[in-house]
C-alpha cells in the first residue's frame, strides 16, 4: 500500500446534533439570519459580507440569473423532453455550456483587470494600463471582452447600474477604473462606441469585492443554475421542445429532400 | 411544411435598452433591491415575496446549500481533475446525481403532504391524514421520506430550526402540522423515535409557501450548485480527486491482486 | 471508524505488464482480435460473443448510432458552441436526455417482453401472453411502446430488417414472436395499423441475445455516444447552434414585442 | 426579422421509408454488414473503412473502452446511487470528465505529430523533427504528451502491440516514426527511460489512419461511454457508491473531529 496525502475538507462537517460551514453553526449562526446570496459569499470567499458587500455582489449576482432563451435554456428544455424524471440532469446540461464563450467571457475580464492591477492598493496609473492592455489585444486580434454588446446598443443598461450600485456603496474603485478605461482607449483605437457592457462590468466589480478572477466563472454558474430551473417550470407548464426539434430537423435537412 | 404551434416563453426578453424578468425591469426594479434568494423565489413563482415570505424561503434555501463530502461534491472534485478547463462541466456532473435518492425524496415528502391537502384552507383531519399516509407507506412496505435520520440522532437540529423560523413568521399552517403527525404516528406504528427530518421540514414549509412539490426538486439543484462551487474552489486550492482516485483503485481491486 | 463493506470491482485491474478486463488480457485476447461492437457485448455480458451473436448484436447497436438532428444532436451542439474547449461535455449533455421518452421506451419494451417471458425455453402460448399485455395497456390507458411510428409509415424499415438478419442467425425466437403477436393484437383491438417498429425490434432481439431489460437502455447510450460524436465534428466545420438560439429566441419572444 | 445562415446537416435523414446516414441506406447498406466499431469510423471519416483500416481502428478504439476504476468510473457509480432512474446521465457525468488531464492528452499528442508533419507524403526528418518537439517542451517546461507511465514500467505493453497490429495492416509510416524518435530524444535529453505509452501509441496510429487530431478525443469518449456502460451494470448489481462516500467523508473531515 502506498502511502497517501491525506484528504481533508475545511468546508463542512457534521456530528450528531450540528451541522458546521464554514466555521458557523448552520442551525444558529446561518438559518434565518443570512440569505441565499449572502450564503454563496460565504461559500465563495469564506467569510459573510458586510452590509455593503451583500448589496454590491447580490446585485452582481442576479444580473446573471436570467437571459431568456440562451443556448443553455434551450439545451435544458431538450433535456427535460427526453428525460422529464430527471430535472437535475437537464439543469446539468444546460449548465455545461458556460465555457469559454459565454460565461468563461467574465473569467476572462476578471483576470485581465485583476493580472493589470495585482495589488489595487497601488494600482499605478490607470490610463497607461488601459492603453497597454487595448494594444495587447489589438497587436494579438484578439478581442476584448467586457466592451461593446451585439443587442443593447449604445449602451448595455446593466452596466452603468451595476457601477451605480458599486459607488453607492463604495466599490467603484480602480478595477472599475481600469475597465471604463479600457472601453474608452478601444473606442478611440478602433473609431467606434464599444462601451463596457455587463460582462466588463461585473467583472470589474467582482474585482472591486476581491473575489479572485478564477472565482468569477463560478458565480455565473450559481446563478444560472437558477435561472435553468425557471426554465424547467415553464417547460413542464407550456413545452416548446418537440417544436424546437421539428423546427431544426426540417431546416437542417430541407437541402435533402 | 407543417403547422406547428407557436414556440413561446413569458420568462425574459430583451429590447435594445431594457431587460424584462417575469415583467419587472432588471435594471430598475431587481438589481440593488432584489437579493438572490429572492431572485430565487421571483423564478420559481412568478412574483416576488413579501419580507415574511423571504425569510422563510431563505432559511429553507440556505439548508440546501451545502452538506459536505456528498456523492457530489466527490463528482464534481473528480470531473475537474480531468478537466480543470470546465469547471462549469464539474459542477454540472455533481448535479446529475440530485435524483430520486437524495433530493428526490424532499420532492416526494413534499408531494405526498400536497396531495393529503390539496386545499390548505380546509385542510381535513389531519390525525387522520397521518394515520392514512403512514398505514399506506407500511402496507406497501415503502419508506416514509422526511423522518428519521442516520447520523443527527435523536434530532436533526435543522427541522425544529426551520419550523421556528417558519412559526415566526406566520407559516406554520397545516402541512407542519401533518408532517409532525405522521412522525407522531410512523413513531407508533412502528416503535422507534422518528423525528421530521431536514427533509421532511423543508418539504412542509416549501409547501406552507405554496411551492407546488414538483418545484421543491429545483430549490435543491439551485442551492447545491452554490455549495459545489465551493468544492470546485476548495479542490483547486487543495486537491483530493487523485488521492480518493488511488484509494478506491486500490481498495476495489486488492482481491485480485 | 465504522466497519465497512469491502470495495469491489471485477470488471479490469492492472499490473505493470498487463491489463485484464473481463478476464482476458487486453493486449494478447483483444488487440487486434476483438472489434469495438464485440468488445461493447463483452462489457455488457462479460463475455464475448460467437460469430452468430456479434453479427445480431453488432446489427442492432449500429441502428441506434445515428438518428439525425435530434434533440440529444441539438443539445450537444449548443453545448459545444458554449464550450468548445470541452467536447466531451457537449456529447455529455447530448447523452443526458436519453430518458424514459426515446430511448427508455426501449428498455420498456424490453421489460414487458422479459416479465412475460421469464423462461424463454418454456415461453407459454404467445397469443394468450400478448392479449394480456395489450388489454393490461388499454385498461391502464398506457401507450405500448414498441410499435406504430410518426414519420416510418406503414412501417419503420428498420424493424422487418433486423428481425431478417436475427433469423438469418438464429436469434428469432419467442420474443421476437410475441413482440410480433402484440402488434397485431394491438391492431385488432385499436383498429388500426400499428407494426413493431425499431424501438420493439431492438427490444425483442435483445431479449433473444439474452440481454437483461435493465441493459438495454444502456446499448443505447453507448451507441448514441458515437453518433453524438459526428454532430460535434460537423458542428465545428459547419455551425448552426447561433442560428438555432437566434431562431429559438426571435419566435420564442415575438408575442412580447 | 434578420436573415439568417441556412441550418443544414448532411449526416442523416429520414423518408417514410428509409433512412441514410453518410449517404448510405441505413437497412439496405449497413445493418447486418458495418459493425459498430466500422460504423464509429464512419461517423468519424465520412466513408466507411477497408478492411486493414478497420482491422487498426477497432484495435485503436478498444484500448480505449475500459481503464478499471478511473475517475470516470467512479463518477458514474456515485451519481448512479443518487439518480438509479437516470443511467444516461450518469454515463454523462462519467464522461464530463474526459477533459485535458485524461483523454485530452491523447488529442494533443495527435496534434504535436500532425504539426509536425503536415502532409506524411513529404514528412521530412524524422530525428530533426523530433529533436525539435522535445527541445520546445523543455524549453518552455512543458510535459510531454504519449511517453512514459506511472504503472506500466518499463513499458505500456499496449503500444507495442498496437505498433505491431498497425505495422501488420500497413500503417506503420512516419507518425509513428516520429512518436519513436521523441520517446528516444527525450530518453537521450532527460536521461530515463520514457517509452511510448498508450496515449502516444494512439496518437501516432490514429495520424496514420489520417484522423485529424481535434477528432482523437472524440474516439476516447465514444468507446469510453461502452466502458461506462459496463460500470452502471456491476454498481447496480455490486454497489460500492456508499462505501466510497462514506470513507472519503471520514476521512476528509477526520481533521475537524
Amino acid at each position: 500500500m502506498t502511502k497517501r496525502k491525506q484528504l481533508k475538507t475545511d468546508i463542512s462537517w457534521s456530528t450528531e446534533d450540528k451541522i458546521t460551514i464554514k466555521g458557523l453553526d448552520l442551525c444558529r449562526d446561518i438559518m434565518g439570519k443570512v440569505s441565499l446570496g449572502d450564503m454563496a459569499f460565504l461559500e465563495l470567499t469564506d467569510r459573510l459580507p458586510n452590509e455593503r458587500e451583500s448589496q454590491v455582489f447580490n446585485a452582481l449576482a442576479v444580473v446573471l440569473v436570467e437571459h431568456g432563451m440562451t443556448p443553455s435554456a434551450i439545451v435544458t428544455r431538450l433535456t427535460l423532453a427526453g428525460a422529464p424524471e430527471a430535472m437535475q440532469a437537464a439543469v446539468a446540461a444546460g449548465l455545461s455550456g458556460l465555457g469559454s464563450m459565454f460565461v468563461g467571457s467574465m473569467e476572462t475580464a476578471a483576470r485581465i483587470l485583476q493580472e493589470a492591477i495585482p495589488n489595487p492598493e497601488a494600482p499605478g496609473d490607470i490610463a497607461t494600463l488601459a492603453q497597454k492592455i487595448v494594444d495587447d489585444h489589438i497587436k494579438k486580434k484578439r478581442s476584448l471582452p467586457g466592451i461593446g454588446h451585439h443587442i443593447h446598443k449604445p449602451v448595455d443598461p446593466r452596466a452603468p447600474r451595476l457601477f451605480e450600485i458599486a459607488t453607492e456603496n463604495g466599490f467603484s474603485g480602480p478595477y472599475v477604473a481600469l475597465m471604463n478605461a479600457v472601453a474608452d482607449e478601444a473606442q478611440k483605437q478602433l473609431g467606434k462606441s464599444l462601451p463596457v457592457n455587463a460582462t466588463g462590468a461585473i467583472a470589474a466589480v467582482a474585482s472591486e469585492l476581491r473575489i479572485p478572477w478564477n472565482v468569477v466563472r463560478g458565480i455565473g454558474v450559481m446563478a444560472r443554475a437558477i435561472g435553468l430551473v425557471a426554465h424547467v417550470l415553464e417547460e413542464l407548464r407550456d413545452p416548446m421542445a418537440r417544436e424546437i426539434k421539428a423546427m431544426v430537423e426540417e431546416q437542417a435537412t430541407a437541402h435533402l429532400r
